[in-house]
């Protein structure tokens, strides 16, 4: 189809509007960015950006291609409270993991590790997406919060790494259900066991 | 320093011999790859390859460009046996990483995320090098011992990546002995714990 003239069409918008959201979450993060800037940046109005994308949280995900909404997903992990939560956050994981979301998760993952402000971009994601809502939705202790999310984190990143990435055996072909049994109790603790 | 003739020197031997190595364990794997082929393959006796880099521990760990010998850490951690074996394996993996070796380690994790043939040497390590050696000098069921080397590595891999090469906060910049007391216990569970 012929372009029609200077004006862009929605797809170029949008376009831009992701380049300016990625550039700036990756360079003042998640909380620093603000869609007015974006918007600016993109040569748009602010309103034209809620239009396309919503909230600052769907622009985020959708700047970052992010497979999943954690927004969807983690409240009916997190809601029921702390009893049993670390087997729900474990199926959930894996769950995700193992469906045609997986690779786009992988893509993320291989990425951070390649360039400075890409690992930013998924630190943000790990923070403001997922860790933030298991605080709140847990009520964790807001002192205690960082050290267990960051816990959860190097078990859940590791799982992703050796399951997906790394495809070590048996990891990689475990059913679902018996690494629910084994990685379960470790998330279970990071989240209320004593800390040191 | 002008080359002298059609003899390579020993340098050239070496990469010769180490391009070989890389390209026998990707293909065939550690068990699978033989000096004696490395040799054949590198256009040098197998003499000369055991006199360069000795036994095939040594030459797979040279083609690796790995930044510490396992066979010379793994004994202390694993020797004196299951009790506080957890908080051994975290305080030493930590030292390690934390040490300037830790940037040659982060290096190969990249390495392994962009090709398969380095995620599969990579694997080749962590099975052969560590893995095994827990299982023996741990005296694991070797009918278990997959299961709980696989798991041990799930967390391992996690911290490595969380700390190192994410740089999660607070993991990142957490005092060893507060990983150590942290992680070191999900690893003894997964040394001596109930399986399911």
């Amino acid at each position: 189809m012929a372009r029609t003239g200077r004006r862009p069409g929605n797809q170029d918008t949008r376009m831009a509007i992701l380049a300016a959201a990625r550039a700036a979450f990756a360079e003042r993060g998640y909380d620093g960015a603000s869609i007015r800037q974006i918007a600016t940046s993109a040569g748009v109005d602010p309103a034209l950006v809620h239009h396309y994308f919503g909230a600052k949280d769907k622009l985020f995900l959708a700047a970052m291609e992010a497979p999943i909404d954690p927004g969807e997903l983690l409240p009916k992990i997190f809601e029921p409270g702390l009893d049993g939560v670390g087997e729900r956050l474990v199926r959930g994981f894996v769950g995700v993991w193992d469906s045609p979301a997986g690779s786009a998760a992988a893509a993320l993952v291989r990425s951070a590790l390649q360039h400075d402000w890409s690992a930013r971009m998924l630190r943000e994601l790990l923070v403001t997406q997922i860790l933030r809502r298991a605080t709140t939705q847990l009520r964790l202790d807001p002192a205690e919060a960082p050290i267990r999310a960051g816990l959860v984190a190097s078990q859940m990143v590791g799982l992703a790494m050796t399951r997906y990435l790394l495809k070590l055996e048996p990891i990689a072909t475990m059913p679902a259900d018996e690494l629910v049994l084994n990685v379960g109790p470790t998330i279970q603790r990071y989240l209320e066991g004593p800390l040191p």
